[in-house]
Formats: C-alpha cells, structure tokens, sequence
C-alpha cells in the first residue's frame, strides 16, 4: 500500500552542530536500508527548499508509523501523509 | 526532469453531463498516451478525493506547461506544481 | 485498518430538490449498509455544521476509495482522510 | 456527551530529556486511567505524525476542560475541540 | 452548558428576493423565540458585518445540533462552535 | 460599546516559572477588578485550550486599548478584537 | 473613534450591467455624501485591485454597521474593520 | 519604479465562449502594446497554471492601478501587488 | 506616492529589558521625525494589539524601503505593504 | 530554464553580530558572483521586507537546488519556486 509523505526538515540554529551532522548521518544511513528493503520507494529532494516527497510501500499505516517515527531527524520535520491508491486511468501495473 | 503535479478536479454541477463525461473519456485517452510515452511517470489517486499525485519526466519547464494547458480538464483543475530533482539519500539512479 | 474521514457537504442551491433529496436518502440507506457490515465503524454529526466525521475500518487505501467515491454526496462533499493507527498509550483492543 | 479532540504535540528541542520522560510517562499512566473510567473512549494515532485523535465521553464541557488542562503535556499541546452529536444515519446506539 | 457560535451569512444573489425576505423573517422569528426562552443567551452584531456572535445555553451538543441546524437561514450559514466553559477568573455566576 | 476580544495565551517554557505564577496571579486580579466595574463583562474559558472569549464594554477603542494592553499576560497573548453592535434581532436591552 | 475599514468588491459576472452600474453610480454617491459629512474620512484604492482602504470617523460601532450595511455594494463585498485609537508616538491631533 | 505583478486567471465556465475569446484576444492585443512601450517589463507563465508573473516600469502606483484595472481580463483575475526596490547586491543597473 | 503599512511587533522575552527599552526610545524618536517631516502621514494603533497601521507618502518604493529598513525596530517586525492611489469617488485632495 | 524564487530571511536574534555579519557578507559576495555568471538574472527587493523576488536561469531543478542550498544565508530562508516558462503573450525573447 503506498503513502506519499511529505517531510519540510527544521533543525534549530542552536542544536550542536556534532549532534545534527550525526542525525543527519544516521538519517541517510536508515533512508537507504529503507530503500534497498523496497520499503522507502521513491525519494525526491524539492529543489532549493529542505524538503522532500516520498512514496512509502506497506503492509499497513501502523507499519508506517513506526518507519517514520523512528527516523532519526523525526523530532525535527512537518510530516503530512496521503494516502495512495491505484488511479483508473494508470496503465503502470505497480503504481497501485 | 521531474515535476510534482498535484491535480484537484472541480467539475461544475451544472455543466452537461455529456459534456462532462467526453472531457473524461479525452483526458483519460491523453493520459495513458502521455504514460505510454514515459512522460506521466506516475499517476496515483488520493484516497477519498477527486484528486491525483502526478510524475512528470520533461525536458523543460515549458514542456511540462505545453502538456498540462492541454489536458481536457485543464480548465477545471486546481494545478500545484513542485520541481524535483535528486535527493543525496536516494539510491535509485532514476529519481534524478 | 482505521481511517477517519471528514466529510463537509456542500449542495448547491439551484440543485433541485427531488434530486438532492433522493441523492440524501441514497446516502443514508448506503450509510447504513455499511456500517452493517462493519466498515463505517463511527458516524458522528459535527454539532452545528452539516458534517461529520466518521472512522472507516478497511482492508487499503484502495478499498476506502472505492467506498467514497461511490457515495451519493460524493460530488458535493469536501473530504480530508487521516491514515489512524494504534496509539501506544490505548488500552482498547480494537483501535489498531 | 462526546467531543472529538485532536491534539498537537510540540516538545521544545531544550527540554531537558529526563523532564521530557517524565512528562510522556505521566501522560501515558493518566490516559490509561481515563480510558478505563470510559472517559477517553477512543485514542487514535495519526499515522507519521506526533499527534492523535481522541473521543472523549463527559458531562459537560467544563468536565473536558478540567481534564485536558490538567494533562501532564498540555503546556505543549496544540488541541483543537468539536462538540460531536448523532448523526441521523447511525445505526450505533451509544455513538449518540 | 455554553457554546459560542459564530455565523457569516451568505446569501446567493441569485436567491428570489420573495424567498429571501421570507426566509429572513423567519429566521428573525425562531431567533427572537429562542431568545425568550432564555436558550439563545446573546446576540450580537459584527460591525460592518453580515455575521454574529451567539452564546447558546444548551442542555447538549445534540441540543445545539438540532437548534442550528433547523434555523431558516442554515443552508446559507458558515457556522463555527466554541464549547465554553467557566472561566477560573470569572466572577459571574452565570458565566459557567 | 461592547467589543469580543479572544485571548490565546502561549507562555515560553523557559519562563522562570515564579515569573509566570506572579503574571498569572496580578493578570487574574485585574480581571475581577475590572469585572467588578462592570467594564469586563463577560469572561469564558474555549474548553480544553488556554484561551478565552471576553466580552468588553468600554467608551472607546481607546479605552479598549489602554486595558488590554497593560494586562500583565499581554505580552504572551495572542489577541482578536471584534467590535459589536446590537443585532436586530436582539431582545435583550443591554446587548446593544 | 476611527476605524479602519477594507472592502473587498466581487461583482458576480452574471449580474446584469444595467444594474451594476446603478449599483456602482449609488455607491458613489453615498460615498462621496459621506466623505463631505467629515464621516468617511480616508479613502484609497489598492493599486491594481478592485479593493479600497477607508478610515471612518464615527461615534460608535453601531454607527459604523449602520453606515456600512446600507452601501449600495454591500451585498457584494468582502468587509474587514480594525478599531483604532491613537498611537503613543502620533504628533498629529486627530489622529486619535 | 518596478512592480511584481501575479495575475491568476479564472473565466467562469459559462461565460460564453465568443466573448472569452475576444477578450483574451483583447488582453493580447494590450499586454503586446505594453510591452512594446516598455512598460510591462517582463511576463512570465507559471509552468502548468493559468497565472503569470509580470514586472511592471511605471511612474507611480496610479498608472499601475489605471493599467491593470482597464485590462480586458480584469474582472476575472485575482490580483496581487508587490512593489520592488533595489537591491544592495544587485549588479545590474536597471533593476532599480 | 502614498503607501498602506502594517507593522505587527514581536520582540522575544528574551531580549534585554534595557535593549528592548532603547530599541522603543528610538523608535519612538524616529517615528516623531518622520511624521514632522509629512513622510510618515499617518500613524494608528490597532486597538487591544502590539501593530500599527501607517501611512507613507514617499516619492518611491525604493525610499519606502530605506525608511522601513532602517527602523530600530525592523527586526522584529512582521512588516505588509499596499501601495495605495486615488479612489475615483474621493474627495479630498490629498488623498491621491 | 527560468524559476522564480522568493526568498525570506529570518536571522535569529540570538546569532552572534560577528555570525550574521559574515553570513551576509557572504551571501553577498556569492549572488554578485551568480549575476556575473548570468544565472542569478534578476534579484528584487521587496520594499519593506527582508525578502527578494530572483529569476534564476538554470539548465535543470537540479542545477537550481545546488545553488540555492549552497547559499551562506541558506539556513536561515524561507524559499518558495515557481517554474516559469514563455508567456504566449510575450514579445521578449530571452523571457523564455
């Protein structure tokens, strides 16, 4: 089941700046486990804002959940959530 | 390039529905055309809304406009537009 | 798995009558098919507004989309879907 | 009476951390009390978002007031409040 | 128990004036009735406005419902519902 | 002349908390005193939020302004001023 | 006492000329009465927009709703007020 | 002195078809002359919207207000106006 | 040229006391200069609110900006601009 | 390829006068660098406010990202894009 995920990223001026390079890290680090597990499908960069869109596939909302709210820079991001289904006119089998 | 196209179509109650049903039946025609040819790289329904999260893979700004002024419901479609391009986490060498 | 929906219904005044009455008693009965079987879990009316927000159990996004796009108000409803999943302080068995 | 809550949290980033456990742990142990009393009657959370929405089950609005203002997180909760009502469609007896 | 309501009128231009007017007068009717019965507790004007503030005193949420959503006027009506309660600073007793 | 002023009251967490209790308690006082002189008229907590409705009735903008303004919380409130006038349909004398 | 005042004008494009200019010659003649009774004491267009920025000068806000609800263009515009009063910093008298 | 200008265009769907098309042939005609006369600067497309965004060159805030409010699309473009001024880090002499 | 400005004024809790009163002194000061030199032609308080609403008669947007930018306190200013021009029902001269 | 960015800069009170003047010098010194260049091709002040209208001419939304997020002020802005694209309208060639 596929989500389009919207995440706007805000790290105060004053978080030590060791401490948001390692989220920042760890963050790519989990991305692109996600990515490789075919769970994270799609991940696009908004270009000139630190801003992504994000096509996310499984089994459920609540397995949703628990992927981005275990993301290291969760605490930092605006996160809005569309649910996707298959559009009648689509003629790509997995874009369901 | 990639662009987000976010679509929220309003038909008006009163137009005919003939009318209406024939702007469906083009814009759906032109829609898979545009997919067969790896322009609309995606297509998804939002759940529960007369709405649609578009991919589009164009050469220009000013194709992209050419393709979605076009469309038979272009008229009465609410149009958001978000260039994309590659996120530094992305491990899929398409999503450029 | 839950989804709350809210649904404001908008109808035009120039519709005529007989025709949005029978489109409201075609609501209601499909209203209550489903949550016969179990679908619509929630129905509450937003006191003082002609809304409501209701919680739909479904097996997708797919499935949720089917059951609103198909509704007699559908083309006169403003409708906002929220993925819902379980709450880790919820003591309640069946709010996964 | 029911009304349906939504509520935001927003924990500032220099909230000392064993403050900000403590806080989360006393909410969680006063939710599960006022789920038992039937007081809370649904506690739902938004997928992907630090958030939820919650049914409550009180006499009076002045018995939400005092029970949401007296929450371990209100001072950094963002809550918004519909006095709910039965819908004419609901066939569930104690949605009233 | 209290609820502030907020209403802005619309009234279509396209509305007969004869329908209009009635529609009016009745409103006017029911507003003053309520009134009397000390449940429409206050009724102000906002200057330079086709809209007001309302107090309502009402023994529930269904009450309020079933009080607005009957009013004349309501098809034509953007409505917002406060739930008030006492506040802790009040010296009136029946502010509450 | 009567005036709606809402109050939305955002005190920082990192506000010495005696400081806070002092602004709470002087801000509490002066709105029995003026409550008293009939001038606050009317005063109402939005339940579940820090926040209120108040009903003002004072000579001039002026005077509205030269109260608010030296309110001890002023300067941690949200404020929305809307100024009233007697609705025609009002039976109340004193809602003018 | 001074109010700000800002009209938003949107003449619906299926009102008949005839009576959009009569609307329009009336409206001006009411403005400009008003203008000479030292009541309608500004009055500017927004560059580019069918909008204006109006100070009033009246003895209370029921003489401004009077005033404002019987412009011949009322039913047509978009109205907010501002109440103002005299800024500590002003040098000029009336300017209260 | 410049002018950023966005127009969102939007003909109502039973406009008749001749007269939207004579005035958008009008509006042409106008946008050309203006540019010929160096006036309206520059007049970009929004990529897949019915909007623009235009520079505009005038002598004062009342020739902007006398050009956009005689253009033959006026009636149905929301209009909003930013006025420009140079910038400390410009290079280029005529972007004043 | 005559320019509507609204300034909204946020300073942090945190700012010194004696910056902040140094900051309002020479506001204060600058304000009075402007207005004894007819450039800032109207100053207005919005009443029960930390704004203002002015008026500017200025010979460009570039000395608008100058004159705005160098306030004392700009920087904490949420700061709109409307460029204004001559209603064609106004009667007074100046107005313009 | 043209995009419209706006920019709006909101610096921290509490960054250090020494940062923020080093940022700004740099910020500087790297958009006259841009200009030179022909890829930064407009930079606007907007009059009043600490923002700018720019017009980039990049060869992809991908050449405008690397520029706009490598920018020393990058932090600390709000930044909306809008892809451009020829106006039919338009007698400018380069305004492609």
């Amino acid at each position: 089941m596929l989500f389009q995920v919207q995440m706007d990223v805000r790290i105060p001026h004053d978080l030590p700046e060791t401490k948001a390079e390692a989220l920042k890290k760890a963050e790519r680090a989990r991305a692109q486990e996600l990515q490789e597990q075919g769970i994270w499908r799609h991940l696009w960069r908004h270009a000139g804002r630190y801003a992504n869109t994000s096509i996310f596939d499984v089994a459920s909302s609540q397995d949703l959940h628990d992927l981005l709210s275990t993301l290291p820079l969760f605490p930092f991001m605006d996160i809005s959530v569309t649910p996707l289904c298959r559009h009648p006119s689509s003629i790509r089998d997995d874009d369901r």
